[in-house]
């Protein structure tokens, strides 16, 4: 057999019986065969135990400083599982990300890696060892300090390991069963995905999916590794994220062609009113939001008023950005020569993914159809290839996931997806 | 003015407030323009936290993983402790054992530094920042494994990294005022040392004085390096500890005839009776031992009763290895050829320490005078050129103390050392 990578988060490895119950996994993994690299996360509440001491300290934590602090956390279930693996009998040696040589920039904080030298991990796995990884840290190439990835860095550091080690598969533990069609909190009839596309699932990553950061699929993408996530609860067969649909039994699964059905509460709406409409207005407002280091998403320019030459321009952002932008707009006012600022942070984004939806005209239409009979108002309306979002109503938001679920035939009752004909999306 | 290292132990950063408190009195320190090195051990109860989790998961947790596991809690402390400093408005930089250069053997639990090569903690300082470096901890220089240093690490890191760094001073912060005559919590009249040499230390330290261990004490005097003891919680002048008297005001201060009085209750007493008189078995007894890598303390044997030629030999050793040696002299029932074996864990053990003893007869007298007045009756005696020590009931440990230090003089009350004549020791 290959090797495997295994990443389990933090709620898998909360207390002591959790993480006995994960090293319990591990050793089958290796008992059937596998060569077995694990990356771990910091157990439970550790981290934010340690954020919090960190804001006892000091009201403005230093990144070089908040790094080494938080890298603590994965020290202490890396080794505690290093532990439990060798109470069951088997060898295991737990591996800093410095060790492991996850190599990264010297952002603190947010850190990207750019290399990955698992020298030390190969010998280790070759020696018959179990390799137990700190997930979520690394060490900056030029200064040799301690960093961190920042948020979903764990399962980045697992996927990045697949790569570098040549891994077969990276098996991303977790406390929900997989990818499912939309989130189960929200939609009772949602169904578990046993195969998406990277592609599909960058676009519901990107949407608000919560259970894979669309950091850790795009570098799984780059370098094709396979991942599997599933539960460490359960024994449960997860969802496969791939290039090429998986083999299950006889018959490889088909790719439906709808995906699922993202939303996201966390944006806010900025509308920039009374914009002359002449060309390189757009470019003065978004260079001015981009130099505050603020990502936007979606984009939209109402058509001009011909009678007063004006335009409004609306765009969404994170809720945690929205004091900075407008504090950015309103420093270039005079540059951009707007009228005044509406900010709105009671919106939901409501998205559909498939790659499916390319060749299938008609899923637009449905999808406003299912929103219209819902009830539900449109506010902005913004489409990739295998992607269509809107922005409503916060309070909306639920209804309009349910009801856009059970139109497009993913509620877990009908066994078919429906097909969509008639007049173009 | 020059480098200084000081040492913060678990208790001065037991909390946030610790961790201020320590921060602030730092700062003080590079104000009054020194470099400044600090080594940070664990917060409060961390190591205890940590050693408990891990029996949770394994009952015999592996060396390498727990030192990974342990390792944690000083960069807990030293990241944090790194922050407040920079939230007092100058610039801190944290490292680890293995960041500082920190390079010890293989031995897991108990490693011993083999070299110190500061080459970032220079650059550090010399850049203008407070370098805080994690105690207890190194990196083994064959497997580049985290390796911690045992029981008293922190303070064996601090004067190890004075010593590679040509350090004015080494001052180790602890939660008591300094080196004391005899343990207050004991003998209530006990004075602060304001002096007290390299060997005088070792000797207490020796003989149950927890201040400071013997280890480090050693490291200091290999080294020259000037150590001050003092408290975290107090502005007060500790013990210096030194080859030269140090210089107060405009007089040196010169060292007591008796530095003071150790006592010691962690011992257990064997006794190996009836032993054949002859050349040879005493090593057979203590190859014994030592194979079984036990240290032992005192050794006495007996005046042979002539008319059975056998004799007996006692010893002591730490209780938590009485067992243990137990075991191993039984093993060697036969090639030793002893009829029993008596354990006793109910003593306790007198020591007067002073290099003064060497040129002032009747010390021992004074000593031996001091004990029968207080009714206390001797089972064992040991002594060197600058220690006399005796083995006692448990019970009249305290009591012994008392007797002695009041004896020579070292009751705060008494300004001078009493003088002893008489018929030498």
């Amino acid at each position: 057999m290959g090797l495997v990578v295994q990443k389990y988060g933090g709620s898998s490895v909360a207390d002591a019986e959790g993480i006995k119950r994960v090293a319990k996994r591990i050793v089958d993994a290796k008992k059937n065969g596998h060569q077995v690299v694990v990356v771990v996360s910091a157990m439970g509440d550790t981290t934010d135990e340690l954020i919090d001491l960190a804001e006892q300290v000091s009201p403005i934590p230093a990144g070089r400083e908040f790094d080494m602090l938080l890298t603590a956390g994965e020290r202490i279930s890396m080794a505690l599982l290093a532990m439990a693996i060798k109470n069951l009998g088997h060898e295991a040696q737990s591996f800093t990300g410095s060790q492991a040589g996850v190599i990264t920039d010297s952002v603190h904080n947010k850190a990207r890696i750019i290399d990955v030298t698992p020298g030390r991990i190969r010998t280790s796995v070759d020696e018959g060892n179990i390799a137990i990884v700190a997930g979520f840290q690394g060490v900056s190439q030029d200064k040799k300090d301690i960093t961190t990835l920042g948020r979903g860095g764990s399962d980045t550091t697992a996927v990045a390991l697949a790569a570098a080690l040549d891994a077969d598969v990276c098996e991303i533990y977790t406390d929900v069963d997989g990818v499912f069609t939309a989130d189960p909190r929200v939609v009772k009839k949602a169904r578990k995905i046993d195969w998406i596309s990277f592609e599909d699932m960058l676009e519901l990553a990107s949407s608000g999916s919560k259970v894979l950061l669309h950091r850790c699929v795009e570098y799984a993408r780059r370098y094709d590794i396979p991942i599997h996530v599933r539960s460490s609860f359960s024994g449960l067969k997860g969802t496969w994220v791939s290039n090429e649909p998986i083999q299950q039994g006889d018959q490889k699964v088909e790719q439906a062609i709808i995906s699922g059905v993202a939303h996201d509460t966390s944006e806010a709406k900025i509308t920039v009113v009374g914009v002359p409409d002449k060309p390189g207005e757009a470019a003065v407002i978004f260079r001015a939001i981009a130099d505050a280091e603020i990502n936007i998403d979606m984009v939209v320019q109402n058509v001009s008023a011909a009678s007063t030459g004006l335009t409004d321009i609306s765009f969404t952002l994170p809720k945690t950005e929205g004091r900075k932008a407008i504090d950015a707009l309103e420093r270039a006012k005079t540059a951009i020569g707007f009228e005044s600022l509406r900010y709105d942070d009671q919106i939901g984004k409501i998205s559909l993914v498939g790659a499916g939806m390319k060749t299938n005209p008609g899923v637009t239409a449905g999808f406003f159809e299912a929103l219209s009979d819902a009830g539900v108002n449109i506010e902005l309306i913004s489409t990739s290839e295998i992607r269509i979002s809107v922005v409503t109503r916060a309070d909306d938001v639920n209804e309009a996931v349910r009801a856009v679920h059970t139109a497009f035939g993913l509620d877990s009752d009908s066994d078919e997806a429906v097909v969509y004909g008639g007049t173009g999306r």
